[in-house]
């Protein structure tokens, strides 16, 4: 698979486990949630149970801390059968604005890779999740200076993509999109005609994990990001 | 009071008591919240509290339906001294989540005031709330293809519609600002150089409320939405 980079003009990044590690975080949250929990499942059926509860509440709460702190009390109530302590519910509050206040680490190769490509292309950012959460995390990284355009956005489909290309007014053959989700980075993009380039990250919420495993016959994979240099240079 | 409608090229709606009724909605959801714990406190004493816990954790959550939920429970956990049941969480969420899924009732006049302005003028949404809940509305209000543009903004201060016009590439000027909220739709966007007109709702958040009495020198004032047709035609 070959990139064509005559044809690109923007350059989207997903942000989350893109441009900066986000997943552990939630993964250390889940984890101090099933733990909290463990007189009344193990910790493994929590798990189950609370992905459960946010697939259910998705349409309605969209992506974000705030619903998943939502998720982790309605799912506590559910599975102590009523006999959760208030001071339990406090607890799951303060894991959840811990998330809201996390740090940001910025991946391998990131500022090095936006400095040298926000030379040659405009470069933006299409991520999901709650609006000033976002905000703040890009603001708190740094990199706000290197993106011509920040658009958070409430879903990663196909259509979503092709109203970001029509507000950007960007054709489809100019645009590509970088990140580490196959299902909302890799796939629609594809579908709607454009390049993506594929960056794993080492842990991913099941819910974003490809459902068959996918052969990158049609898409570039690469390792970090500082390896895009050479494809898009 | 004099709008200079010549110079104007694009016309921005804020959308909640604007376009559509929502603070009744929200009234009435604090309403049954302080009734479900009027054994703790008396409900104005009850309103107080969530307001202060409102403003605790603005910065945190921003405006929206999932923050105020997540507020309802901070309160009732602490004006119960530990002693809340887990039933009343669960009613809380319940509380919320039908906020989440409240009917859209347009105001009057909107419909067809949109429909002349949009013949003359681009038109625009300038919100501020849940990013999933704000968009959800404006589909339910069946009022998307009035618009060129939505902004789903995580505030609304004078840097906020600074950024908002370079976005839309519109000069201050050209800019003019309807809503409800003089501290949110009226003095930031005068204080930037743009026109604004504010149309009263009859019920307007504590937050929202202006702090000192500001007599509409400097802006005009309409009763509904329709009254700007002479204006603007």
């Amino acid at each position: 698979m070959i990139v064509n980079k005559d044809a690109i003009n923007v350059i989207a990044f997903d942000a989350d486990d893109t441009l900066w590690v986000n997943e552990p975080y939630f993964q250390k949250a889940e984890h101090d949630f099933c733990a909290l929990l463990e007189n009344y499942l193990p910790q493994h059926a929590i798990s189950k149970e609370l992905f459960e509860t946010e697939m259910n509440n998705l349409s309605l709460y969209g992506y974000g801390v705030k619903g998943f702190i939502l998720c982790m009390i309605e799912t506590a109530s559910r599975i102590s059968a009523g006999q959760l302590p208030l001071k339990t519910v406090n607890k799951i509050i303060e894991i959840g604005q811990d998330l809201l206040r996390m740090p940001i680490e910025l991946l391998d190769g990131v500022e090095d890779t936006l400095v040298q490509l926000s030379a040659h292309y405009k470069l933006i950012v299409a991520t999901k999740g709650d609006l000033l959460d976002q905000e703040r995390k890009l603001r708190n990284s740094g990199l706000q200076k290197f993106f011509h355009h920040v658009e958070i956005m409430s879903n990663k489909k196909n259509e979503d993509y092709v109203k970001l290309l029509r507000k950007i007014e960007c054709q489809t053959e100019s645009f590509i999109m970088i990140g580490n989700s196959i299902n909302s980075d890799i796939l629609p993009v594809l579908e709607m005609g454009s390049q993506a380039i594929h960056v794993p990250y080492h842990v991913t919420w099941t819910h974003e994990q490809a459902s068959t495993e996918i052969k990158p016959n049609n898409f570039l994979q690469v390792d970090s990001l500082d390896q895009l240099l050479p494809i898009l240079l």
